[in-house]
């Protein structure tokens, strides 16, 4: 593949147009929409309306004309579209381990003759604290298993109230089989939690369909929120009523404009709202979810293997052997990211990000691109790898100036 | 009092020129800073400097280029200054609920052998509904007791672990005795946590003064941080490294990015950090807080009692027996607004924002009135009292499209 071959495949993508809808910066290769994604021209018409018009003009009486109060419902089911999710199942609000802490809090309360969370041992770091901080708070006795993920059938018995794993692992891009694994904690009574902060806008999942109890994620990776951009939570229609919020607030009550001493949760997703909504935030999320409703999870899914296809072969063929691949060949386990493996990660990272090619580095020793199809081409992934081959032959990761990273991790 | 007499009032008014810092609509007197502080041009510059130029071109980098790590506690400092609270005791973060969880979870694992929070019957309903859910996950047998704050001292007793109290009542605008109340919790081994949703910005308060132990507030009053603005948390220096984050995340370990699976937390209010931090919205607050930099809590206050003084003579004068006067006389108690009662107070309150003078409604019957020094001009009061007769004399708060509210309460 070379560099007109990768020129023609952007001359007949389908998601091509949508790229001018990103503010990017010529002659920058961004493949860290993984950890905070751009902004998008319409996050940022969404901000200005609501900062100067909604605010500065409607001010507290936007609550209601601008629909302010609805705001985590109504942006939840434009979630909901990508995660297979019925109307009325996807709150947009707080942060996701907020968000986890309800879910986690909650499922406890209701396997409340279980007791054992299940998790995974590599799991994202706040997920493991957050189960941890929960637990202790039960009410009765919880053992938190972290586990090797693929010794999960030999954990699962009827003691286990919750399973609550990563959908897509945020260092090694691994997916995880959502269906296959909702399934067999279904089957010993077990309940099933889905991180999707690195599946949502990425993968195409359907929670529906793989019978999913419960999920969260962030907005600002793949969906493009912004920095700081709140969670968004699914609990399965079955479930809602059911559960009660643990952390629970005014917005969340059956009726706020009461004012009641004592709590009594609104119907459906709204009793899981705490605070009143983060609505400059809301705005932006709301702008970028816009080039979402251009496309189909599909067609993001279709583009995505095709470009993490492409980095993978490059770098195989340009660099054989110098990194180990770490993300899985097979389609139906890879996410939307590639992690290579290298001893000098950290300063093949940052060379890289002096060369215009953003990506990051997960310690101790792991290079992690993502690929967002919404905005990058394949002659940017060509490009990328070019760079790369360049960073490792003129051997600009050995630096000293990235020696300190490597005394640390 | 003349209209001409307040004219010359804000002609010497040392806080007049803070008036232009603000973007006000023309006819329109705004009366609810008090639940939603209005945009400020330095809350507007600093969000697009945030959205345009460290979102669209620092991206991910931004995270240390643009000190975007360090907001909440450098905003934190910021706030601090308006508490009397010294430097890295304050953090920016999360919403009121949040923190008041985060609070109330970590003052009961201190106070791990006593078995009482007390709180105010007619404290906020958020501040009841959290208090009763963190008391459920205590690990213990906690009993909350919401009683008339009037009565406090006959409740305090050496099996009080945590004392819990709004500074400014949002109903009433009665506000509390600060040090008074604290040392009298403390005199009993109790802790004292303040919510100073009411205060912050609006009265100067002293925690180091006062020996407060915990204070959180909101940031989108009287600090006119916009819509759905984080929260802030106080833990006074001696509590820091005693008292542990029940909802931690991985910015508040000790080593974020060692990415390890057990908590350890950072040390000082870093630890009390969950997520990361909602950028844009601290941008706004950012550039919210340069107004009140630009003077002092004591000026403040001075021209606050001196419009509420002003908005409760002209309107005992012009409606003598009409309302009754909520708020208490006594500037020692009274906060930065004023409540009037009345049986029709929805209609009140409607047929004023119709004539473009902004307050709202409390049920059951009171009509509540914010007075931020920084924006409002004494011929403000002078023009909303006028605009208040005419409702009343007219009877226009009568009409039947207000009667609906006055079913529901």
């Amino acid at each position: 593949m070379n560099r007109d071959e990768c020129l023609a495949l952007d001359a007949r993508d389908p998601l091509a147009s949508l790229r001018e809808e990103f503010v990017l910066t010529e002659g920058e290769i961004y493949l860290d929409g993984n950890s905070l994604g751009p902004v998008s021209r319409g996050a940022q018409r969404r901000i200005h309306e609501v900062v100067d018009h909604e605010w500065a003009r409607g001010l507290i009486r936007s609550n209601n004309t601008a629909g302010w109060i609805d705001l985590p419902l109504n942006l939840g089911d434009r979630v909901a579209a990508l995660l297979g999710a019925p109307s009325g199942a996807v709150l947009v609000a707080d942060t996701l381990t907020f968000l986890l802490a309800k879910i986690i809090g909650g499922a406890l309360d209701v396997q409340s003759d279980r007791h054992v969370v299940i998790t995974d041992a590599v799991n994202f770091h706040s997920d493991l604290y957050i189960v941890e901080a929960m637990a202790r708070r039960a009410g009765r006795e919880i053992t938190v298993k972290a586990i090797d993920r693929n010794t999960l059938d030999e954990h699962l018995d009827d003691d286990v109230a919750l399973v609550m794993l990563t959908h897509v692992d945020f260092r090694t891009g691994e997916m995880l089989d959502l269906q296959g694994i909702t399934s067999a904690v279904h089957a010993v009574g077990a309940l099933m939690l889905w991180d999707f902060a690195h599946s949502t806008g990425a993968v195409p999942v359907n929670v529906e369909e793989a019978g999913v109890d419960f999920a969260a994620g962030c907005t600002y990776k793949y969906l493009n929120g912004g920095p700081g951009a709140p969670g968004f939570m699914y609990v399965a229609p079955r479930w809602q009523g059911v559960l009660t919020n643990p952390l629970p607030g005014w917005l969340g009550h059956a009726r706020p404009f009461d004012f009641a001493s004592h709590y009594e949760s609104a119907s459906g997703m709204r009793g899981f709202i705490t605070s009143s909504p983060p609505v400059i935030a809301l705005g932006a999320l709301g702008g970028a979810l816009e080039t979402f409703e251009r496309t189909s999870m599909a067609e993001i899914r279709v583009k995505s293997l095709a470009l993490t296809d492409l980095f993978i072969t490059l770098v195989e063929d340009a660099l054989p052997g110098v990194f180990e691949l770490v993300t899985p060949r097979e389609h139906t386990r890879r996410g939307s990211q590639v992690a290579l493996r290298h001893e000098r990660g950290y300063g093949v990272v940052q060379a890289l990000i002096e060369r215009g090619v953003i990506g990051d580095f997960r310690a101790p020793d792991i290079c992690r691109f993502g690929f967002a199809p919404l905005y990058l081409r394949y002659v940017d992934v060509f490009d990328a790898v070019e760079i790369l081959v360049d960073v490792m032959m003129s051997g600009a990761h050995l630096d000293e100036r990235f020696a300190v990273r490597l005394a640390v991790t």
